[in-house]
C-alpha cells in the first residue's frame, strides 16, 4: 500500500475535527489558528520497539498510551490538549496492526478533543514519535521552578501500579487473579491527568507528571526551584491491588521508583488547601498529600519518622 | 552517557534564544507564545537511516537536511520558522557523531531563527523525527488548493540537481570534475525558499514544494484546486553543472522526477507578473516560468509544442 492510501485509510478523516484547524493532515504542513491570550505547550516523546514496549504489546494499548504520555506531559503543565503530529515507523504495512493502532490512538485523541494534524510514515524498526501541542492561558503555566519551602506536596491517584503490572506481564510477579487484569491495564493504559492538571493552574505553584518514579522526577521540582523537600512514605497512595499483592516494602519500592504512573506531583501553598479540596475535589480524582517541600536541597524519605532507604533507584533511561 | 547530560551538553544553550520561548529545551513541555493574528504551520518529517539517507551521508549533513526539508515544507506555505521539536533515534552515543550533526543542524537553524524547544534521544536504528513550526498572518497561508485556470507555473532555482548529485555518490553517474561538489552539495544541503515563500504571500495564487520532482508533486495542486497543467520542458530551469554533466533528455528526466530539489513550484495569476518580477526579484531568488494552469484535470508536458513522455515516474514513496 502506497503511503498516500495508507494516510488516507487509516488517518484522515478519521481524526477530531477543530474549528482552530485550517489545514489538517495530508497536506505536507498543518495549520492552525491558536486562541487568543494563550501560550503553546508541546511536548515530544519516542517510542521505539524492544526499549519503550515489548513486542506483545497489543497495538489498540499501544496506540492509547503513545498519546496518552504526551497528555501527561500537557496536564503537568494545565495546559488543554489542541493537535498532534504522529511520525510512525513500521517494517512493513500491517493492515491488521494499523486498524487496531488507529483504534487505540483515536479512543483517547477523541476523549480529551485532539486532532491529528500531521505526520509521516516511514518503514523501519517500529517506533512511534508524537509531538503533542496544547494550549493555555499565557501567564497561567504550571512550572517546575516556582514552589516555595513549605508549600505541601500532593499527588494524584495511586502510586505504583503501572510499574507492578509491567512486573506481572513479564511474569516477574503472580498476584491474585483478581488484581491482574486492573494492574495490567494500569501499565497498558494509564489515565493522563488532564482536567486535574488544567484545575491546579490558578491553585499549585509547581507539578510535573511522574513518569520514571517520584524520587525521580521530584528531583526536577527540587533543581529548578532550588529547594529540599521530605516525603512521608506512609502516606504514598497505594491501590487495593498494590496491597493485596505485594509487601508493603515492595509496595513503597514500586510507588517511589516504578515509573509509567502518569499521576501528577503537585505542590501546594498552604493558603491554598482549602481551594484544592473545593476544586480537585470537583473533577473526581483522588490526590492524596505526600510531604512538604524544605529550605536545602535534599529529598528525605521518612517512614513513621525516621529515615527510609528504598531497595534501589531509577534516575536515568537512555 | 545518560540522557539528561546528552541533551545538556549537545543541544541545551546551543540553540536560538527567542524571546516568545518562555520554557525551551530542558523541560517534559515546551512553552511557546505566539505573535498576535498569526496562524501556526506545522511540518513533521521523518528520516531513517537506509530509507531515507544511506549510512556514509556525513552527520555534519544531514543535521543540515533534516532541518532543510522540513523548512521548506514552511516555505511552501510562506511561513516564517520559529521554533523545532527533534526526536533522535541512535544505535548508540557516539560523541563525534552528535557533534558533527548538530553542528550542521544549528547551522541551519541559526540562520533561520529556529529555536529547538525540546525532544527526546532514544535508542535504535538511527532515524530523526523534527517538528518544525512557524508563523504567517492568519488567512494569508499559501495554498495548494487555490491555483485558477490561467494562472502562470513558476519553480524557483534549477531541477534535478540533488537526483544527479545522489547518483554521482552512489557512483551511477560520472560527471566532469569541476562539477561534482556542486551537485552533491545540492543533495546534500538544499536551499529551503524561506524568504521566497514569506515573498510569495501576497503574490501566488497557490504553491508547493518539491520533494518527489514537479511531475508528483504538481499532482496536489491539480487536484487540490481541480485543474490541469501544461507544462514545457524546454523551459525547465537546468543548472549549467547539469548541462554540462548529462544528455538533453537524462536532464529533463532528473528535472521532472528527481526529487530533492526543495525548490518552490508557484502559481501566479496575469495580473500579477509584474509584481512578481519585483518582489521576489528582491530576494535574490531565480525563478522561472514553466507553464500554465488548465481547465481540465490532466498534466501534458510538451518539447517544442509536441507531446513529451518522460523515461520513468517517481510518484511514490513508501
Amino acid at each position: 500500500m502506497k503511503e498516500f492510501q495508507l494516510i488516507a485509510k487509516y488517518f484522515t478523516g478519521r481524526s477530531q475535527s477543530r474549528r482552530d484547524v485550517q489545514i489538517g493532515i495530508g497536506d505536507d504542513c498543518a495549520l492552525v489558528t491558536p486562541a487568543e491570550n494563550k501560550s503553546i505547550a508541546i511536548s515530544c516523546d519516542t517510542l521505539v520497539e524492544n526499549v519503550h514496549f515489548y513486542p506483545d504489546i497489543p497495538a489498540k494499548h499501544l496506540g492509547y498510551k503513545s498519546l496518552a504520555v504526551n497528555l501527561s506531559d500537557l496536564a503537568a503543565m494545565g495546559a488543554e490538549p489542541a493537535w498532534m503530529t504522529l511520525a510512525l515507523t513500521m517494517p512493513e504495512v500491517d493492515e491488521t496492526w494499523l486498524e487496531q493502532y488507529t483504534e487505540g490512538l483515536f479512543d483517547v485523541a477523541d476523549y480529551y478533543g485532539v486532532s491529528l494534524i500531521g505526520g509521516d510514515t516511514t518503514r523501519g524498526t517500529r517506533a512511534i514519535t508524537i509531538t503533542v501541542h496544547g494550549q493555555v492561558p499565557t501567564d497561567k503555566a504550571l512550572r517546575r521552578n516556582t514552589a516555595q519551602a513549605g508549600d505541601w506536596i500532593y499527588v494524584t491517584g495511586t502510586l505504583g501500579d503501572s510499574a507492578l503490572g509491567l512486573d506481572i506481564l513479564r511474569n516477574k510477579q503472580q498476584v491474585p487473579g483478581q488484581y491482574e487484569s486492573y494492574l495490567t491495564h494500569r501499565h497498558y493504559r494509564p489515565t493522563p491527568r488532564v482536567l486535574a492538571g488544567q484545575s491546579l493552574r490558578n491553585l499549585a505553584s509547581s507539578a510535573i507528571d511522574i513518569s520514571d518514579g517520584i524520587v525521580s522526577d521530584i528531583t526536577h521540582i527540587l533543581k529548578g526551584s532550588e529547594l529540599g523537600a521530605v516525603i512521608s512514605v506512609e502516606d504514598l497512595p497505594l491501590s487495593e491491588a498494590m496491597q493485596a499483592s505485594v509487601s508493603n516494602d515492595e509496595a513503597i519500592g514500586y510507588a517511589l521508583t516504578g515509573g509509567e504512573d502518569y499521576e501528577l506531583l503537585f505542590t501546594i501553598p498552604e493558603a491554598q488547601k482549602g481551594a484544592l479540596e473545593t476544586t480537585l475535589g470537583q473533577t473526581g480524582v483522588k490526590f492524596t498529600q505526600i510531604g512538604q517541600m524544605t529550605q536545602g536541597t535534599s529529598l528525605r524519605l521518612l517512614k513513621d519518622g525516621e529515615s527510609y532507604i528504598p531497595a534501589n533507584y531509577s534516575f536515568e533511561h537512555f
